[in-house]
């Protein structure tokens, strides 16, 4: 049987690493096969690429170069990684996916959502069968964010880009709620763990139904 | 007055970098300010971007990754380089651009040409003013080159490629009278100088008509 893609999206802060672990281990202890990638990189050449658009010193990258960049690495990653898979049988774990060029390149920079979707169509092609959104407010993510490394070039932007990046996910969310679980990652860590291992058995559960 | 794009296309071998020495000069002795640029390259993203094009070291990059990385390169030089030339009245010189998506993502690796045009129209913007093709045989073209250095991922194709190569570049040129001027660059090096040199002062004799 075909595996599953599972993406984790949220903006900054939002404890995806966290929650990325939590939902392996949930997986896992069912006995799944467990890919786990993450977007921008996951390859090689995406790897490459994730440099190029977080590191300032590659100079400017206009609105257009950064989708088009995360879209080549998704492409690779689709091909090399994600569809061998979940051919395989294996399920796949994705720190970001396409929603989040919707989010960033789209809600952040402007671009528009029939380019994203065009590009979707033909460079991705493969469409996660569920979506964990972290959601919180933003000065509460970038609170939690800030105390970490040096910003990159995407951290580095001012609030109400993230604003425009958190509606935009929750727009995609409310847009197709039957892919979306939309967690309150600004509550306390064990009501996030809670609410999210509740989102995965009940996914696993409606799996099993079928 | 805005300046013009002059561009530079050619399979392997084909002699572009003397010729773009001999167009630079041509325009220089008629007092234009030239910048002379490359592609895929010409701005910091862009030149890492060559890096991940050329190199094999980064793995695997399929169709879809590598015309998604020229575009990506190709948007942030209109961007940064080409367009403020333009706009400042300024001559651009460019080792490859737009056609060469059509030929080597096009006709050799297979990407339909309503997709690149697509993609063109929103990431590109502007086009040349004039194209000079340098058209010679794959065979007698790939000799040539193989007396250089080791080959990148794209000169490691194998013959067919080049042939699909030359056959959409010639197509281009077909479609586009125009814009293009076609040198046979397996001619002796002077008979291809002075055509080069034909070609542009003529495009320069009918702007001063303009």
């Amino acid at each position: 049987m075909r595996g599953r893609l599972i993406t984790l999206e949220g903006g900054e802060g939002a404890g995806k690493s966290t929650v990325l672990a939590t939902v392996r281990e949930r997986l896992a202890a069912r006995g799944l096969d467990v890919v786990v990638t993450r977007e921008p990189g996951g390859t090689p050449l995406g790897e490459a690429v994730r440099a190029l658009v977080l590191d300032p010193a590659y100079g400017p990258v206009c609105a257009e170069s950064e989708l088009l960049l995360m879209f080549a690495a998704r492409a690779q990653l689709v091909r090399s990684v994600i569809e061998p898979a979940l051919a395989a049988g294996r399920w796949v774990l994705s720190d970001r996916y396409s929603d989040a060029s919707y989010a960033y390149q789209g809600g952040g920079r402007g671009q528009p959502a029939a380019r994203i979707a065009e590009l979707e169509s033909w460079a991705a092609g493969v469409r996660p069968d569920l979506t964990l959104l972290l959601d919180l407010p933003v000065a509460q993510g970038l609170a939690r964010a800030g105390s970490r490394a040096a910003a990159d070039r995407i951290e580095a932007e001012r609030d109400d880009f993230f604003e425009r990046v958190r509606a935009a996910y929750r727009a995609r969310a409310a847009a197709e709620p039957q892919r979306f679980r939309v967690i309150d990652a600004g509550a306390e860590l064990g009501a996030v763990q809670a609410a999210v291992t509740a989102a995965i058995d009940a996914y696993l559960a409606a799996q099993d139904r079928r």
